[in-house]
């Protein structure tokens, strides 16, 4: 199978890496808003402007579409579902509806199948909530993210005054994730569940304290957790703060029995060097599942909770029923 | 839908409290190989002899087959298949696909569906290593069992002469998931991943280190593992040994990047009060499953590997994707 990538920041250049290490799958080629001239991969995929996809509808099996949740996503899974199979990893958890109906619409009426939300979250860990809460309907979940690199609350950082630079970790709450563990069900709050830590580097001449205070009395983003803040120069910046790890946890516990006598807990959890190549490592396995379907004859918009797993996998049903079971 | 349970031993009285947790089931009733009269289930419900099954063949939408896997399951679910859509936890790995023929050249012939292998692992533990096969091609995998009582080792201890009464727990050594853990992807073998710690009640004057002996040098059950055996009282082992605990480790850990540069780390983990009712649990989740797969038109033998997890959830298709994903 052919796969374009479209847009190429950091998820792209983890499809680009990803399709290397799965031998079904080639890489037609890196789609950017950029001059392609301007534009060099890491691989030496070649590079094409994005407005010239259209032309190149009968070479490409599946576009792998990697922009922002924000603003790109919401025009360009809907557009490009009109000439082609696509693959997003939309994770504005509010808005999944209304991009579901939008990318469902265009690629019902094109006959072209799509996959939106797939990654890690929305992605494996919506997948755990799901298996978990069906097979324990007596119970509750907890899902809790990091330690990891939020980009969102970084991006929040840098926009106040006197910021040069910021990186945000999110970080779950030791002994909420113990509680949560003991099956004891507990009701924790946003602060109880997640502290924030942000390194900061300060524009010279520029007031510390005036950034601390902003930072942790922003609405939504830090006030309402425990947060630190600490400055930093450029270069332990550049240094120790490079790399975007992440992970987390999904956790359910419940109970079975003639009168709820046994608990029982179900643990999921990720620890990621790189948030964006695993997020388009789940990116590549589900467009393998997602080009099975198209053979047999789906479209339409689907989830992650609409493809059977063995699609997932490169192995054939055989095998993976002999090996894997 | 309508399910009826053939076999009520653990699992058995298992499905039948799952049941009860949700509320598109109903249980039709017990069937049983015993004398239906002197059998009093927990709940109540009918009990019929195992051999009136098919005048039955109306009412029941699917058969819950609750026997074990060393004898009772071989013949048991491709004679079922002929006239129910069944499920079973068949768990001898090794004889899995000569199971899946049998079942699915019944289940073809008749129309019927039928899922072999569902429980926990087989089952749960299974996705989880073919999920994350699939998304970190570049890695290993790794299954850990317990700390948790394996019935199996447990009756071959109580087989040997002077024992009246055996309780055999699986541990896993944490030394060896630390190590995993890390990323380091080890060679690890039978005796560093799991000791063996049997409890034991001894017949009055039986000769305690000729049984010490006996089951430290047993061939495939313990002469490959580090084990412990300590001698309780009946009392104690009433006491402190009455439950089914298990539990256990997947994880997997890959490399991503141009040149693997990062790794991640994939980890699912159980911790169950009761095995059996853990492992009934997923059954009655597979049921709804394979029920919803039936009412589409298919038939045939199917695994876990084949069920959409949205098919789990007793939640419409809308619900899942506005709250779970």
């Amino acid at each position: 199978m052919k796969i374009a990538i479209y847009g190429y920041g950091n998820l792209g250049r983890g499809v680009e890496c990803a399709i290397r290490q799965n031998d079904d799958m080639e890489l037609f080629g890196v789609f950017t808003r950029r001059d392609p001239a301007s534009l060099k991969t890491l691989t030496g995929a070649p590079v094409y402007a994005s407005d010239s996809i259209e032309q190149y509808k009968e070479e490409i099996d599946l576009v792998i579409i990697c922009g922002g949740s924000a603003t790109d996503l919401p025009k360009m899974t809907p557009r490009l579902a009109e000439t082609f199979n696509v693959i997003d990893s939309f994770d504005t958890h509010a808005n999944i509806p209304a991009h579901y109906a939008a990318v469902d619409a265009a690629a019902a009426k094109s006959g072209h199948i799509a996959l939106i939300s797939a990654g890690w979250d929305p992605g494996l860990f919506s997948l755990n909530r799901l298996y978990a809460s069906s097979i324990l309907p007596d119970g509750a979940d907890y899902t809790f993210w990091g330690r990891g690199v939020s980009q969102g609350h970084s991006d929040a950082v840098r926009r106040i005054d006197g910021v040069k630079d910021a990186r945000q970790y999110t970080v779950p709450v030791p002994a909420a994730l113990d509680k949560v563990r003991s099956g004891s069900m507990p009701t924790l709050s946003t602060r109880e569940k997640h502290t924030r830590e942000c390194f900061v580097v300060a524009e010279d001449g520029a007031d510390k304290a005036a950034i601390e205070t902003a930072i942790k009395t922003m609405p939504n983003y830090f006030s309402d957790y425990d947060t630190t803040v600490t400055f930093i120069t450029q270069e332990e910046m550049q240094k120790n703060h490079a790399a975007l790890p992440h992970g987390g946890f999904v956790i359910r516990t419940g109970k079975t029995g003639l009168n709820g006598e046994h608990t029982h807990t179900i643990e999921y959890s990720l620890k990621l060097d790189s948030n964006p190549e695993f997020t388009a490592s789940v990116l590549v396995a589900c467009a393998r599942a997602l080009y099975k379907m198209k053979a047999r004859g789906d479209s339409g918009c689907k989830t992650v909770f609409d493809l059977a797993p063995a699609d997932l996998s490169p192995k054939s049903r055989d095998e993976i029923i002999a090996k894997m079971l």
